[in-house]
């Protein structure tokens, strides 16, 4: 265990007013509804009930000037789902943010010792 | 609802192999510690059990090299605990960690529009 390393994992949850807007974990599932174009699929490949990753969107959604996440119904893909290019942009700058707040992480900690 | 601000709330968490070290609760229960001298009031201001913060000291008392925090008996205050140079230089450690995660993350969101 002595032998074990650290590592660092970073978040960063963004707020409107007290109001949860986006984190790591609303990211990811906005990625996997993009990936499965399946609210109920996206839901499930995180253990996620259906309601909860719904509530997620109806409050991701309230908050955004557009909605991220759209419901799609009759078609072939009856009850799919889709990001929205709002969703898609929003996805990308939650990316990008962490991407650059993880570099400078790792720049701020490699000469620090934690143990 | 519309005018609500932004804001960011970052948080990092370290962990040694699979363990989790340090985070900002932990951070927080330590420098609770310091302020009362006692774990029992530090827990009971956090809403937390002196159960689930000993527990807490117990993982990182394990991973540090000395541990963070030691319980004192005997004496006017007995049962009361303090947190060591090496626990002091810890929460120091992190804050400044912090600070300058905090700051970077700013800059990178003073141009963004998120909503």
């Amino acid at each position: 265990m002595a032998d074990d390393p650290i590592s660092f994992r970073v978040n960063v949850r963004i707020f409107h007013g007290e109001h949860p807007f986006l984190g790591k974990g609303r990211i990811q599932l906005l990625e996997r509804i993009e990936q499965f174009g399946s609210i109920a699929q996206a839901a499930k490949s995180m253990e996620m009930s259906y309601r909860k990753a719904w509530g997620l969107i109806k409050e991701m959604n309230a908050i955004a000037r557009e909605p991220l996440v759209e419901k799609q119904s009759g078609g072939k893909s009856g009850g799919g789902a889709i990001v929205t290019n709002a969703g898609k942009a929003t996805i990308r700058k939650y990316q990008q943010l962490m991407q650059s707040l993880e570099a400078h992480l790792t720049k701020l900690t490699e000469d620090t010792h934690w143990i």
